[in-house]
């Protein structure tokens, strides 16, 4: 195989994401509002070094800001960020899932007051158990389906 | 930067579909019918070696048919199929925009006789000029944005 087919661009400047869950690369880019008009580089069902499998993320050109990272976080608990200048990672920090989110997410009951054209914002909560679920402070319901819950 | 984030992963058997026009990479990926639970390396707007830009498709586990490949030609019609066994190109070929495309495509024209649910089947023929035109045999419309009117 000739070399060129093997290595993805280094980037000078830009974000890596590190450790997203395998198969979420395209809904990080979608919670992140991202198109096709820059540089990017995604591995899917890449072949993790601790075992098991990863998406990974390479964004040119795109520092991401820490409400970006935990938009990241909700849907990709274990990500890691790393921002690189200059060809080097000058700061890598872990994606934290926010306890409580306010008008990111859509609740997935119809009939919650936070769906009703009221002027009523969308809040969750991290549930204190160890599962990454959020629950809805309104009618309590959880989130099904994370991904698709958030708002693009 | 950590030697990790320079490569993406080589892969043993698969297909590489190398210049893509930039940004249509995802839009082949939707043609293909390919979803996320295989992997994948997706490179938007890379560097060209000839100058420009160009995405880069590297499917791991699926060999592309003749057919496969006129289906990325219809949208990205400079397109190239490398197919990988063992970790060795074995076959390359050049994506073919087909002549006619019966069934594929949908006429982006309301009124055509082709979108009034009559067993009709779609039909597009290459533009005898020198633009990547398909003209639909019924109702004579040209298709505009080619990626939008292709069936998944």
């Amino acid at each position: 195989m000739p070399k060129k087919f093997m290595k993805a661009e280094r980037i000078e400047h830009g974000t890596l994401i590190d450790h997203i869950l395998a198969g979420m690369a395209f809904d990080v880019l979608r919670v992140l509002g991202l198109s096709n008009d820059r540089g990017m580089s995604i591995l899917i069902n890449s072949h993790s070094r601790k075992g098991g499998k990863k998406d990974i993320l390479k964004i040119e050109d795109v520092e991401l800001s820490g409400e970006e990272a935990n938009r990241v976080a909700l849907i990709s608990p274990q990500a890691t960020i790393n921002i690189i200048v200059e060809g080097k990672v000058v700061r890598k920090f872990k994606a934290e899932a926010p306890k409580v989110v306010r008008g990111i997410l859509t609740c997935s009951n119809p009939n919650c007051i936070s769906r009703q054209n009221e002027p009523v914002t969308s809040e969750f909560r991290l549930s204190p158990d160890a599962g990454h679920r959020y629950v809805c402070a309104y009618c309590e319901r959880d989130i099904i389906d994370l991904a698709k819950r958030v708002r693009s």
